[in-house]
């Protein structure tokens, strides 16, 4: 029997899995406070929905559940091997939120707020912090396509980071239509949009000049480039962009940066930034994205996908949503001392075995005070003890004597 | 696209998700508050330890993970179906504990007392109140051998039940190696025992004259059959075994029921009950379960079981859980009335869109006494008012007056 986890995945120990639990319930508290309310999907799909979900590389990825019994014996005896698998393990929360959202309609308020942290799976090559399980934590509001639903979302995401002593950061916000206006009235064409913006994504990592440089490898027009490199050279404001796309294009937005500002305060900041893309095709206007101070890499992200939800509905439902990146999250967290706020201390409380239902209660009297676990006096007592000042304990005490507790030597 | 989910799983709507939520948080709590420790494991194990487990019938029912890329064509070109999958899906959590176990037990406290609470999956033929994604509770104590962690364990998964506010429960005892001794006393033989508590099994549905027809169908000595049917014909004392087991192969179970009986007081009751036997081929010890007066079947179940965690580590090393059958208690808990104790009363607050910061703070005040949702003034406003009293909200307000809570009409 292999004694390890599947590659790719992992079990946590106690104080991991501790971690984790404290994270997902802060997180999950701070949404539903929100008037988030939380729902909850199967980690399978019919593979036919997963095949034709607008997932782009993560298609790729999906983990397939076999057939059983006869319709496996039928699969294989037709030799099409293409055909061997009737489910999938979800890679993403998105897919599963629009299936539910049209299989469950009729009993749901509209707009609907909803929460969805759970598990999702992807046959990623097995890296440095690639997980093939991993935990991805989203809201989202489906059915309305005010800009109140952004202000919502990102409001609730940073308080659920600052309910986790998360500081320093920064929330990025753009507009895809905005950035796209910009890149015509530049002198691209419709169908160079998308790649422009793959290059244009990079800026944060090679600059306008590489931005530059990789516009004119892949043969834009040269008038095009010169004019978006002027604008780029500089940090692009809102005003600027006013001036090129004329103000209704950008007053949504504009609302949008300066409700946030408002209700952020000095906590954390609010800009602009007409670089930001975001690689997932289905988003259709406003993109965001939070960034650490401290750490690289994006913390959450976000956007407006209003024509997703259609492919299961046949009319189009505007939606947007914003995910944390629990595992980045995680990661970061788990560098850092006392990441849990009034964590109690943990003691055991050793007894003799014909004392159990004394020790039992004894115990349910201590925990007002300490994490207590019980523990039957062991054979090599100072191995216990080390152990125990290992693992984090704090002390221990007799059962014929609760009130002293001694402290375990570091 | 379908909108339905796969066969024998669900999608949760917010009111659902949010009593399992408070399930699950209630008897986590009720654990960790007990010295238990929650550990994590992932979904996905290699598909030769789920093939090479005890699992009996379950082994039946595994969902299989097609393997991906050059693997599955080398499995495809080799014509051996059999192996075309690489990983499965587990179909319980004692399996991942016990290999998980394996594979930390450097890095754990002995002995280590776990929560496991998490989603396992069986390819169950679909019927009602049968799932193929389903949520198991489990708390086990590992390494150690003394009664004292049964009475543990039974102690504390009443305690979450009651903290469910449960009651009228029963929690009954037996232990396997008594069951097996007084057979044998009666003159069966030891390749008979299994078979035998098969239909002693029966005991609650078929009755002892049942039991004993069974019996003599099977063809078992007439004698011994004569001896067990005496035995059983009025309810089995602990008193009536030790005449017939002797007094010290009994003292361990008595000593678990009356220490149980004691922390248990008026709330709940403990019985000896010989003819639980329980199905898992595992179980080696002590066996219970938790019957309630108002529903049918058990609401948890657990054992000891001393030689699963050998097959991973190559030496035995004693165990013992108690598992809740969270989608019994939840079916149980949807058709009570206010299942969730001092659920905030819910209310919309409604505003203009230009008011959105305004609105949202004033959201996060009146969440002192109410579960509040922020939403934009409604085109059809009754329509929409309806459909809040529909799904349980208590009230509304506008932006403009919000002292002024208004109940809706029901």
């Amino acid at each position: 029997m292999k004694k390890t986890t599947v590659k790719g995945t992992n079990d946590y120990l106690p104080e991991e899995a501790k971690l984790r639990d404290y994270l997902q319930s802060t997180i999950l508290k701070t949404y539903t406070d929100a008037g988030f309310e939380r729902i909850m999907t199967p980690a399978v799909e019919d593979i036919e929905n997963l095949d034709k979900s607008d997932g782009g590389d993560n298609l790729n990825l999906i983990f397939k559940i076999l057939k059983r019994g006869d319709k496996l014996d039928k699969a294989l005896s037709s030799g099409d091997s293409s055909n061997l698998a009737d489910m999938g393990l979800r890679y993403d929360l998105t897919l599963p939120l629009s299936r539910y959202f049209a299989n469950n309609r009729e009993k749901l308020l509209m707009p609907s707020k909803f929460i969805q942290t759970d598990r999702v799976y992807r046959a990623e090559r097995p890296q440095k912090g690639r997980l093939r399980e991993f935990v991805q934590c989203d809201i989202d509001i489906i059915g309305s396509s005010s800009p109140s639903c952004e202000i919502e979302l990102i409001h609730t995401t940073a308080k659920a980071l600052l309910a986790l002593d998360m500081t320093g950061f920064t929330v990025k916000v753009n507009d895809r239509r905005i950035l796209r206006a910009l890149l015509t009235s530049c002198g691209f064409e419709e169908n160079q949009l998308d790649s422009v913006c793959i290059s244009f994504d990079k800026l944060d990592k090679i600059g306008a000049d590489g931005v530059k440089a990789e516009l004119t490898d892949k043969g834009f027009d040269s008038a095009a480039i010169e004019s978006f490199s002027n604008l780029i050279a500089n940090p692009v404001t809102l005003d600027d962009v006013k001036d090129k796309c004329g103000e209704e294009a950008v007053s949504g937005l504009e609302f949008i940066i300066n409700a946030s500002k408002e209700l952020a305060g000095d906590k954390y900041g609010i800009v602009f930034d007409l670089s930001l893309v975001r690689g997932q095709g289905y988003y259709t206007g406003t993109v965001f994205e939070i960034v650490s101070d401290k750490f690289r890499g994006s913390i959450a992200g976000g956007g407006r996908y209003d024509n997703l939800i259609g492919k299961f509905t046949g009319e189009n439902i505007p939606a947007v949503g914003f995910s944390i990146g629990f595992e980045r999250i995680f990661a970061i967290l788990s560098e850092t001392d006392n990441p849990i706020p009034d964590a109690k201390k943990k003691i055991a409380l050793l007894f003799d075995k014909q004392d159990t239902v004394k020790a039992i209660r004894a115990a349910e009297k201590l925990r007002e005070h300490y994490d207590v676990i019980l523990s039957e006096k062991p054979k090599k007592l100072s191995k216990y003890l080390d152990r125990l000042s290992e693992k984090g304990y704090y002390g221990f005490c007799f059962l014929d004597n609760t009130d002293d507790i001694r402290e375990l030597k570091a």
